[in-house]
């Protein structure tokens, strides 16, 4: 990292990149990067089907650039764009297939596009949910055979994770504290005051890549079992024929019980994440068993359910088959729009 | 229960019965009752080797006694003594067995012995960490058929799970809220008015005695589950290389983490009261998979560290066999007696 201005582009502009891209470019050049042609178009008018975007920050940092100040918030889906930054942070989807296996492909896709316009002394930081090792073991090789650059001597990465709370209009980008971390100590001491110059909630510098990747992966696997093990006590009290409710609410008088709720589990991140570090594990020879076990029973809830509710339609004495079934609040989280393009 | 004048016998004077005998003792009759004479003794000369008690209580309790002033703490191993007393604490260990199945001896040869003594009118409460439903499907047909006296006719039963923590001279018996129910809604108001008579800190009553029993069943099965997490995440990241306390700290900056510690897990509630939970759930056809593989990750954790120890030494070129282990530590927490008698 030669070059004391930062030009930073945002690679995938959705619920993660977009807040990122505003607060950036509050204070630096900064493009907005997408694959998606109309998300670019609404962005650039000013409008964000994914209600993340704080709309005051998206026009601010959009006016700054249109009056040339040197810093500020511009859109592409052109790669050929992304040439003049030095800095590029990657917030594309890590999903899982059909399988419950890490699907990368965004990512090694963004790797791959980026290793294509990286420069000497460029930074690549990524903030998409990966297992532990994940960014040097399968995106910097990739980043190196594209470029033909050399890792940590002609360019350096960065893991920061995200932690953006979709929904939650209070815990935003600035307010969560952030986990970063660099390649060298060198560059993870510039990456953590790039992140400090725009989280207020302040920086917490992990020793390692590895570190910070591993942090991200453990956080909502922790609250995916925590979530699976009242699940369990579910199942569990539903044959007793006591209300769960009643039981948590009673534990929940000791100071250290912690009152999760039974549920569903969706979206993004807890019903995901847990699936990358188990592949890891699995990879070295470690099956877990603790964070397997709860993602079977978290994935089961929707089955209990529905059968119950089949069970309650029999002791009606209804006609399943046939019958409608009317579903209501099953989103992702409440208040979170369907986002599809 | 017909009798105002409430006289109390707690059966089992462990960690748990003694610090409840005591602070009854201060404000109503008490008797002490221990199968162990030794135990017996020793409490009468003023002296517990648990470390549990309060030792200025016990004197104060024991002198109100002493002094006849209808009220105070006597200690007796002889069960004819019980006779005059009408609420009934039983508060015996429920251990588990080498198939580590619930071994319910200690807590029906109470209710034996109780059945024996049992009047019309009498109350008998259980503190011991039971499965949801073992007060009514275990101790009561053994209370009935000894008595000769119907249940909910004749007499009575209560739960309050015990919630004290060993070595913990803070969250001590009155400052820690107290689970109550009963097996009547009227006698669950006078199980509860008992103990909010010496609890400060104040009584939760529980709908049921099932739901008071799956409360504690619950609360030490939840921190196992959380200790087992982090147990496998030290298991993984052994094998990744990284330093499961780093990863631990960074994830610890996001608000909602819950920083549990990988370690050992032992004594008479962590480690045991799971296998109740998961006894009574396969009795009832469903097998508990987060519970379980908790229980079997907590318990290959002292395997991991003796190979952990032993694959040092091989690198440091000692020889194995012979070789003496210096382990220190090992209790079953800090600043808490071996306890044998």
């Amino acid at each position: 990292m030669n070059s004391e201005i930062k030009k930073i582009a945002i690679i995938g502009l959705g619920y993660v990149g977009l807040p990122l891209a505003i607060e950036f470019g509050k204070k630096y050049s900064v493009l907005g990067f997408d694959i998606n042609q109309l998300r670019i178009d609404e962005l650039s008018n000013g409008k964000d089907r994914t209600n993340e975007a704080d709309l005051e920050g998206l026009k601010l940092a959009m006016g700054l650039a249109a009056n040339c100040e040197g810093k500020g918030l511009t859109f592409s889906s052109n790669s050929s764009d992304l040439i003049p930054y030095n800095v590029y942070i990657v917030t594309v989807p890590t999903p899982i297939d059909q399988f419950k296996a890490p699907d990368l492909t965004p990512l090694l896709k963004a790797s791959e596009m980026l290793g294509k316009v990286l420069k000497n002394g460029d930074i690549v930081i990524y903030e998409s949910t990966v297992y532990p090792g994940c960014t040097e073991e399968d995106c910097v090789p990739i980043l190196e055979k594209n470029s033909g650059l050399k890792f940590n001597i002609d360019f350096f990465c960065g893991y920061s994770p995200e932690r953006i709370n979709p929904g939650d209009k209070v815990n935003t980008l600035t307010k969560i504290k952030k986990v970063t971390s660099g390649s060298t100590p060198e560059i993870a001491d510039v990456v953590d005051a790039l992140y400090s110059s725009i989280i207020t909630a302040g920086t917490h510098k992990a020793p390692s890549l590895k570190v910070a990747e591993a942090s991200k992966a453990i956080e909502n696997a922790q609250r995916d079992v925590n979530i699976s093990f009242v699940n369990e006590l579910a199942l569990i009290f539903d044959r007793i024929g006591i209300d769960t409710t009643d039981v948590i609410e009673a534990a929940g008088t000791k100071w250290n019980f912690l009152k999760y709720k039974p549920g569903l589990v969706g979206g993004h991140c807890i019903g995901v994440d847990p699936y990358y570090l188990a592949h890891k594990a699995e990879s070295l020879g470690y099956h877990p068993q603790v964070i397997l076990s709860g993602r079977r029973v978290n994935d089961n809830m929707g089955m209990f359910v529905a059968n119950k509710v089949v069970k309650l339609m029999i002791n009606k004495g209804q006609t399943i088959k046939g019958a409608n079934v009317l579903i209501l609040g099953v989103t992702f989280k409440e208040n979170c729009p369907d986002v599809k393009y």
